[in-house]
């Protein structure tokens, strides 16, 4: 499926980032109801593997992405432990967390996108698109869940259209067999 | 199983009306929270088919309805937007929208007892009824979290004992193999 | 893996008690919200059963325990119910209530600990104590989120340090292979 792998090492350094980002925007929401940094870990864990673990359970891929890389559970945990201790310049950077979550988003659905091809090159269109959606929303609804708020998902047009969007464009250039690297680059 | 062909296609009629009343209904808490276009869609795909994806997952039973057959997941989004535009008129329609909850209710607690039966028909008679009841109430269970209430399952004892009883009148019906046609009947 | 049957006989004794513990629990939680009885007997199941059930899902572990023992399921419902039933006597008993519920914490990590060595004894560490962990603390979890409450477990500090400290602890004890009964001893 990999012509280029170069594109499947951007995916994957995006991905880490993207992995990143999601624990810092837990651990900012978890700051504003005064969790302990136990709480906070965990949110950034749950929050950041949440979306790819919904997707791999709905879909039956066993064994879960961070049961055979333990490591992703250590990222998450460090980095939403490190944006607590930064937090103060992390609130003047709001500019800079948006962009980053905006790639979070993006890069997480089209892993998950990735991933539901993997399983089953079968599977019909709506369901690959669906699956990238829920790998880069569901993180964000478990947080809110967790903190006792409305999802924003279901308040913010925008989350969910740039979800479906990113899927739909990248899941035609795979099924138009496109050159892979291009389209990850083209997807932005 | 089905000795009478006749009972399944009711069933299955009966679950494409049951499907579309659990998405109007989630509609309708959705307008109360002022979401927007692709929160009700989303939401109505969750509150329709959350009950029988808890209950596939929880019993194994893979892949999952929806991603075998995402014509549901069209079905649901769709009468979910539909309710948004009919909103006015279905707000003095509150009597026929209570019938078409409660034959929801009813219809996803027979299927999710049909499917347990099938995965495995020596499951103990507990778990069918628990299938069902999860299958029947879980949708809506999701749809009070995502909407941050305490679900209304909880607070409304009618929901709970209408789905157990339900389960066990079906239930019992298929223990003693009995004329399916007219059991499905009877348990109305 | 165990050299000596009593320590087994002993974590199935603990865990029954745990159960029981965890479900009434749930069950004041459910009565300060004027729930009724069908809602204080799911409200059991799902926080005594709820963590083993999201660690058995995670880890692809089928069929979970309460598809196999419903009896389970009865026990925790009833005790969710009698609870109700002995209420004012449970509010004087605070603190051996306490004392039921720390008991509830360690004995689940100790026994999610050993589902997951069961599964694959080649898991690494961290996950092994991480399935501890879920099986500790989700239960709680599910419980306040179903109360429409921010979880405990993320402003209490103290319960999960206390269950990564007991699945560290004991994990290592497997790890070594020491005599498991001395260490389940020492556990605690």
């Amino acid at each position: 499926m990999w012509s280029l792998p170069a594109s499947d090492v951007v995916l994957y350094g995006l991905s880490l980032v993207a992995l990143t980002a999601q624990a810092m925007t837990a651990a900012l929401a978890a700051g504003k109801r005064s969790m302990d940094w136990a709480g906070v870990c965990m949110l950034g864990c749950i929050t950041a593997l949440g979306g790819g673990t919904i997707r791999d359970v709905l879909l039956g891929h066993y064994p879960l992405v961070w049961v055979q890389h333990p490591s992703y559970l250590l990222l998450t945990a460090g980095a939403a432990l490190a944006t607590i201790l930064i937090a103060r310049v992390v609130h003047r950077l709001n500019t800079a967390f948006l962009v980053l979550d905006a790639i979070g988003l993006v890069v997480f659905t089209m892993a998950g996108c990735d991933v539901a091809w993997q399983i089953d090159p079968s599977l019909p269109l709506v369901i690959v698109v669906v699956a990238g959606m829920i790998t880069g929303c569901a993180g964000g609804v478990l947080r809110d869940i967790l903190c006792n708020d409305v999802p924003l998902l279901f308040r913010a047009e925008l989350y969910a259209s740039v979800s479906i969007v990113t899927g739909l464009f990248y899941s035609t250039g795979f099924g138009l067999k496109l050159n892979d690297e291009l389209w990850t680059a083209l997807t932005f």
